[in-house]
């Protein structure tokens, strides 16, 4: 059994990668909850959506979120009524939101509607909430605190970031499994998701921290930086606004005793010398489905 | 000014026509509110739906509930994903409820949202609910007791009827501005909705059927019976369970003393002799938009 922490589009093309080179079910995925929000009076899950949607080859070619084949009727709708479209929701992604709102709403558990969903799209990988109960990102920027969409979608990542909170996290408790998982794991694999804001709320989630620290089992993390470049999203300039460098070895660093192993671009290795975990050096752009798969074998065979 | 009291398609046909025959902003319509509900966590309105559309001219042009130009994505996954679709919301439809359940939930009321959904949609019509408070139809039938719209969409009206109930209408207070409206009319029109689960939960609010007994204008129905068959829905069917003829002539007796004037399909005028109203004949079906202006013109001359 092996354990993947990840947040949307780049943890999720590993943990497609490492769902195929697995046997069906032997991949537990816990995802991140910071930027879950309620919009228009719907639960969006936006890091499981793109999970659950990878995992069932529904996902989008190119946009990094949301479905293929979807229409927009109902947000050129809303944008004709006057309605907030900044946060664009396809018709069939509103679909989901409808029936996890509704679940949530009748008290069902963020993990108990996240298996349902998994299992009626067919997906035989696990996918966990980090936790049931919310922990929200929220950001400290130049243009005062802002919820995590706010920044991230509404304002595009432009404010400058001073420092990033997750509020809820500390009193929250690990969904029911994430912490079994992770104690029965052969590996625990970081996924190359943004270290802040999508590994972040998993990992201030105290039992999975714990978890983490007290398994045997080795804890690999896949660098989400190459030659000095975010490979997607904010994750380059919100290390610098934070006043780190932007390296394989700062993503490394912040992780520190947390990983056993750290796996980064060939190129970037000769600046990791020294780091605590052990370097495996290998291609980590994943730019199709081949190297999704090749990633996730050089992973699982550099576990063990 | 005028005020009409509608249901949805049946009403709606004569309201447009009174909305193009009259001045704008002229006309106040009175809509019932015991068919809606709260379905997939969404606060619907269908009646107060089908008049906005109609009166938007955006209205469906046969099946009588819905949009135009409608798609159908979202329900498809829905029902792709084991979630419930008997009752049809069309991905443009869905914004409307989006925006309606997102505005009642921060507080707004129901004759405020439908103002403000209204003005979106270019409507010049005076859109009111009958009350704010939620007015609920329910059924006793020999299937049970029965919400609305179990009956009338996913039972399709089957069950045998038996009795009508109006939860919450006796503690209900008229919408601000219906009282008023109808005070201020030089004329009440009964438009030919279904007298029992469309007026019927409107004239269950206690203020509005004083407020018909106290006008000194003339309060005119349309009868929804032709020739002793409803022109659409379950009229026909519901008078005869609640063993009532079927014939207009019931229909302007149930109405009793609360309405002046009574229009009906000649071929139905000799059966109406003694009813208590005054009769007017005149050609009633509506098949088209010359047939709704013809009508509307007729009710507005018979008034005065």
């Amino acid at each position: 059994m092996i354990v993947a922490l990840s947040g949307g589009i780049g943890g999720a093309k590993l943990a497609l990668g490492l769902a195929c080179a697995l046997p069906a079910g032997d991949l537990t995925i816990v995802a991140n909850t910071g930027d879950d929000f309620t919009h228009l009076g719907l639960a969006i899950s936006p890091d499981i959506d793109t999970l659950l949607y990878t995992l069932a080859g529904l996902d989008h070619p190119d946009q990094g979120w949301g479905r293929r084949d979807e229409t927009w009727s109902a947000m050129d709708t809303l944008a004709a009524l006057g309605g907030p479209d900044w946060f664009r929701l396809g018709d069939r992604d509103l679909a989901l939101h409808l029936l996890r709102t509704q679940a949530l709403a009748e008290g069902r558990t963020l993990s108990r509607v996240t298996a349902d969903l998994a299992r009626r799209l067919g997906i035989a990988t696990t996918i966990l909430p980090a936790a049931d109960a919310p922990v929200r990102t929220v950001l400290d920027t130049d243009q005062g605190r802002l919820p995590f969409q706010e920044y991230f979608v509404h304002r595009r990542c432009s404010p400058v970031l001073r420092a990033l909170h997750f509020e809820g996290a500390a009193a929250a408790r690990p969904a029911p499994g994430v912490t079994e998982a992770i104690a029965a794991a052969r590996a625990v694999v970081i996924c190359p998701s943004n270290p802040f804001i999508s590994l972040g709320p998993i990992l201030a989630v105290p039992g999975i921290r714990a978890a983490l620290a007290a398994t045997a089992a080795p804890v690999l993390a896949v660098s989400p930086i190459i030659g000095g470049q975010a490979v997607k999203g904010p994750t380059a300039k919100m290390m610098a606004e934070l006043g780190l460098p932007v390296s394989a070895r700062a993503v490394a660093e912040h992780y520190g005793a947390l990983i056993d192993i750290f796996v980064a671009d060939p190129a970037d290795a000769p600046d990791l010398a020294g780091i605590a975990a052990r370097i495996v050096p290998a291609p980590i752009l994943m730019r199709d489905r081949a190297d999704k798969l090749a990633l996730a074998r050089r992973v699982l065979e550099t576990v063990g």
